[in-house]
């Protein structure tokens, strides 16, 4: 869809993601810090599974939206007499979901009893982006020189996370780069709401002119402005994380101190009880 | 050979491997799990020099194809007064095939008593990956738009292999980038396939108009979609190796139990048993 | 600031920097091999952060000099009433420094309490300096040739420190890496001097033909004969190290001998005697 | 020096590093796998050395060769009132060698009383070669078809074996690399000397003609079989390597059967004796 919603929905679907995990992984670490090793494991592959769960949900969203909108081309892939194609572009947005569909597959096939090898997942994930992305650089070639330009600084987020969740299929849970891909899936959401905002501003309003040099030059600033963005808020989302979990600490020690008995229960502590808190008491 | 055939048969090799490679790693991945450290060593030993040598008659066949189809060079690189060379290529087909031929001696050599260091026989095979990538890159330059765009998608399945296999050559038996190495090479397989329908329809009927943009669009997306496909063949096989080794572990528990005297045996099971099931009995 | 100023500056903070670096890690890696593992390191940390709260400085004093001088933009970014951008290129060197105040800060914030994981420090800093290689490689397309050649040059140094440094988030305190790191960001400071001279003669004189194209060969030889003199500084800092170090062991080595008193003392020695010498005693 | 012997000095360095190395690293494997850490450590630091200085001689002898033949640049980089550049080629080969040069005395000084960190040599090596990529893809811009696509052939060997020498430096001793490196290097010998025949036939004789597109695709293919051939070399020598030290093992073996009393002396046995025998007997 080129237009405006076509940008804000799978944008809207990676910051949706980028949030969540700038929240996920910094508690999962610190908490991790705090008691080492305790059943908590088994709490995140169940947050994995719902993870690979909500990524076939929003695919399957944007494959929809993408083929049934209006002027969508209703799974015909030619037509007429002269077999010609029909909206290659919504076909090829609808290719983009389908890997990232296909990732989701994987995740909750890793946590099925099938037991596929740990690290199928992140390197299915790192498939998907860099699907998007090859298909995106084909994309926008023949375009005019905002519209490519915009669409091209996207191509340095997309390959920087999939060179990165590609090393996660070997380096597993390391907080360092699911926090490089964390910031990275935040800067491409927000920028996706910015392609939209320029190259179809919503409240309509005067169009962006296509061949200015200096549009070009903004733009570029403007992409690494919405980086330092997505850097500040996983940074306060961790500071966030940290409160939470020290607080959490020190109400289990007064407890522990206390009580002595609900000790068994304060093992299983901060993280833990933060998301899965209900499902056992 | 620039006709359908010519595409065809390394598409074939490519796929056979593929295909064998998507059965192969996930039995012994699973058959692994199941019982830790076997003999079954050595049975695999046998099967990479089995491997080996079917690249090499695999590569023999490719270039004696190659050099004696009816128009092909005949083992002369140039002829005439002024020297001028005769059907380059056919020369560069055999090269890539040649550069597989030698992946394939090493593969031999290194269960040879030579004892050629483990990793090599990886290195070979990306090195032959990596120089059929760069043949073709300067292979299709001044073509047509569609005929140098659909082989130059296939440059990707090809460095992203052979990046993959150069990583194998220190990451060895890593599962992760066996099943990666076997997609592409499925990919590869039916890519080659894709080409010889989009360029040399092979039951005759119109061709693809060379210059179509959207020709080109179709045919990056459908390169996504092979791969898709691709990643489906490789769940599914890893399905069926998942069954078939559930099935036989139980049938060796059976027999554990009722027998006891079966045990020596089924130390031995799972994969050893279907993959060299007749050799020592 | 397309001027001499503006060129001068970054290139000292570099070579601040860098020169620093090439004294600091070879002291540490020659005093860790002399006396292994004292409370040494908790020196370096207050090191890192100092670094950290000079990098924050720097990148201050760049970005108000970019803004406030006379032909700066004064914080604005459009103006008019057609809204035209005002003076891009000071803001794309302020986006520059703010990456490198970014990184300071995440310095700072490693060693705080919220105990930011280690390796993050680097990785925003490989991010500052990808941030500045592309940044620098939008900025100086459609410019003239011997611009655009000269500054593209600073590209190699630039996205080779930044692979690098990548790399240091992962394999920390390797003394390999570090040094590279180090010779990369001498190379950079000296360049930068070298752009200045070249597109801006400081004391007049006249400037260079632009579309002589062996003004590019030159520059790129010299760009070389910069990294060449970038690591013979290195290497001679690194033997300067070494024989402070030695002259260090053999001081303290003697008073051990002669009054056995002052061995608590010793144990800290060398490189903690020379950094934090006074803050104990 | 734009001639025949300017690229068969270069491609005789080459060479005869390559095909040294094809020996000496073979040897070394072998050897290390029957006798498991001798003092023969020691023996192959000194061949560091000795494979340092020869560095730093044949780096001397390529920068003299380039400053002082007679259409040489004769150390003057400026001349004439205009001060236009004086053979800016033959000044890029120098920069060229003295790279290698540099990377010969970084290999001294590691075995130094200075003990610069190891890795070190292998990283300044990686920047040599990095350092002759660059200044050889800068080099050939502007020249004829033929001209510039046979020495960016070499841009594929030059930038591969930087490549591997980097990884060298965290993965010391690591035979599949260093194989690769000799493989690669032998390729730049070979290729050096096949660039001087088709530019500048020695024989006089007509030269190639530079526009001929089939004459690329025959240049293209004969890049690979030169490597093809260096692989083989490689092969071959490893299989020289393997019989000499089964023949020392045997030797040495009857020996501690017959005498006993020389148990001590085989000790540092094989490649010892072959490198370095004769130094304290």
């Amino acid at each position: 869809m080129a237009n405006f919603k076509g940008h804000a929905l799978p944008g809207s679907f990676f910051l949706l993601f980028g949030l969540w995990w700038s929240v996920k992984y910094p508690l999962r670490y610190l908490s991790e810090k705090v008691n080492k090793k305790s059943h908590r494991s088994q709490c995140y592959q169940r947050l994995e599974v719902i993870e690979g769960v909500a990524k076939i949900i929003f695919a399957l969203i944007g494959m929809l939206a993408e083929q049934f909108v209006p002027d969508g081309p209703h799974l015909y892939l030619y037509s007429g007499k002269e077999r010609s194609w029909v909206k290659l572009m919504n076909w090829q947005h609808t290719t983009m979901y389908l890997f990232y569909g296909l990732s989701g597959v994987v995740d909750v096939l890793t946590y099925s009893p099938l037991k596929v090898p740990l690290g199928l997942d992140r390197l299915m994930l790192s498939i998907a982006v860099f699907a998007e992305g090859f298909l995106f650089y084909y994309h926008v070639l023949h375009r005019p020189m905002l519209d490519q330009h915009i669409h091209s600084l996207l191509l340095i987020a997309l390959f920087g996370a999939a060179f990165s969740i590609l090393v996660e299929a070997f380096l597993r849970d390391n907080i360092v780069l699911e926090l490089f891909r964390t910031s990275l899936t935040i800067l491409q959401g927000t920028w996706f709401w910015q392609i939209g905002f320029v190259l179809f501003p919503p409240w309509g309003g005067q169009a962006w002119v296509e061949d200015d040099h200096s549009n070009i030059m903004f733009v570029t600033m403007c992409f690494f402005w919405h980086y330092a963005v997505a850097i500040l808020i996983t940074i306060t989302n961790y500071t966030l994380a940290y409160c939470c979990i020290q607080r959490c600490k020190r109400n289990n020690g007064e407890i522990d101190i206390g009580l002595g008995i609900r000790k068994q229960k304060s093992d299983r502590s901060s993280l833990a009880t933060l998301l899965n808190g209900s499902d056992e008491e």
